[in-house]
């Protein structure tokens, strides 16, 4: 059975971005300090289709993370275009004609859309009722695969306030950020279980599993 | 060279104790769950003059914070006694005739009164002009071996955002609060870097410096 499941990179003052994001800076002042470990990883890049790059400790937590995924679910913030209805907005998302995900991605959004199939087995279909709902057809088109939420932090949030979070991967960094979007604001009461922790270069992964 | 260090338990979302602190309650609700794994173990409970308990991953971990201590800091509040002036007041700290210090301990009150001493090599020096100064008495005291910031909150605040801590160790545990006091509020522009991670029985223990 597939679990669904997120990762994410935070501050060690627990922000998931840094304060004042925006259009042209969606990880908020700073924000962009959460991600140096994975940037150089060989195994990252090779998922984005850029050659080179590291293989540490790091390598096989990153490698877990991306495999057997079989459908995502994430927010329009993420997906980007800016806000209103979809329109003529031409927008396909940050990631080029081949995103990295290699699955259907369900983006949750106020406004209707066509489904939009890019190259390399990605199909972005928009979602205008609410989380609960991508996050069912995203398990439907998944099959026996796992589910990966890939955020934002709106999503990632109502997702774990719904319980309906099973495991998740925490990047924690060696980064103060003083400011900006908390992961675990108000998402109320969860049981949680320690499952592995690894020291990386720059970086700790733990992961959780959601008990109660 | 000694150095100024502490240890602490903290929640995943960052709260080092819980919400409604009192004097009956001083870890706040829920804050007991912080300590859990450290209960069990053998090395913290031989230094505590107990018996028994058990080793585990996080036995070297315990057993290095508490090495090579030479002097301790501390606030009134976790020494305890209640607020206002010392006058007849006799309390002698939350610990017993043999508290598990064996070392002088600064505490910054803002009462004066004269120093207390017990059994195995702990006195209790109280110190009325600030933390800054209480950490300076505590170096002098030290000599060449570390200086062990012991809490609570407000101190270890201070003395981070005033850059004189050099390392520290967290202890990140796999539980919630949602509310109470934070450990990083308010403590400015730090530079660290990640020292180890050690993965260990429901609990991540993290150390880092500061650098900058």
């Amino acid at each position: 059975m597939g679990k669904t499941r997120f990762q994410i990179a935070i501050s060690l003052d627990g922000y998931m971005a840094g304060p004042r994001q925006s259009e042209e800076n969606p990880l908020g002042v700073g924000g962009m300090r959460l991600h140096q470990w994975v940037f150089a990883l060989e195994a990252w890049r090779r998922n984005q289709g850029m050659a080179g790059g590291v293989v540490n400790a790091s390598t096989p937590v990153v490698e877990e993370a991306q495999a057997n995924v079989g459908a995502v679910v994430m927010g329009r913030n993420m997906f980007g275009g800016g806000p209103g209805p979809w329109g003529q907005n031409p927008w396909r998302g940050w990631w080029g004609d081949t995103p990295p995900f290699h699955a259907p991605v369900f983006v949750v959004t106020h406004y209707p859309r066509e489904p939009l199939e890019m190259a390399g087995g990605t199909t972005f279909h928009f979602v205008t009722d609410g989380a609960d709902s991508a996050l069912r057809q995203a398990k439907r088109a998944a099959g026996g695969t796992d589910v990966l939420i890939a955020g934002g932090a709106d999503v990632l949030r109502q997702c774990l306030a719904a319980g309906a979070v099973e495991e998740f991967d925490l990047h924690i960094t060696p980064v103060l950020l003083g400011a900006g979007e908390r992961l675990f604001e108000g998402v109320g009461e969860l049981e949680l279980e320690q499952v592995r922790a690894v020291d990386a270069p720059g970086v700790t992964h733990i992961k959780y599993r959601v008990v109660g």
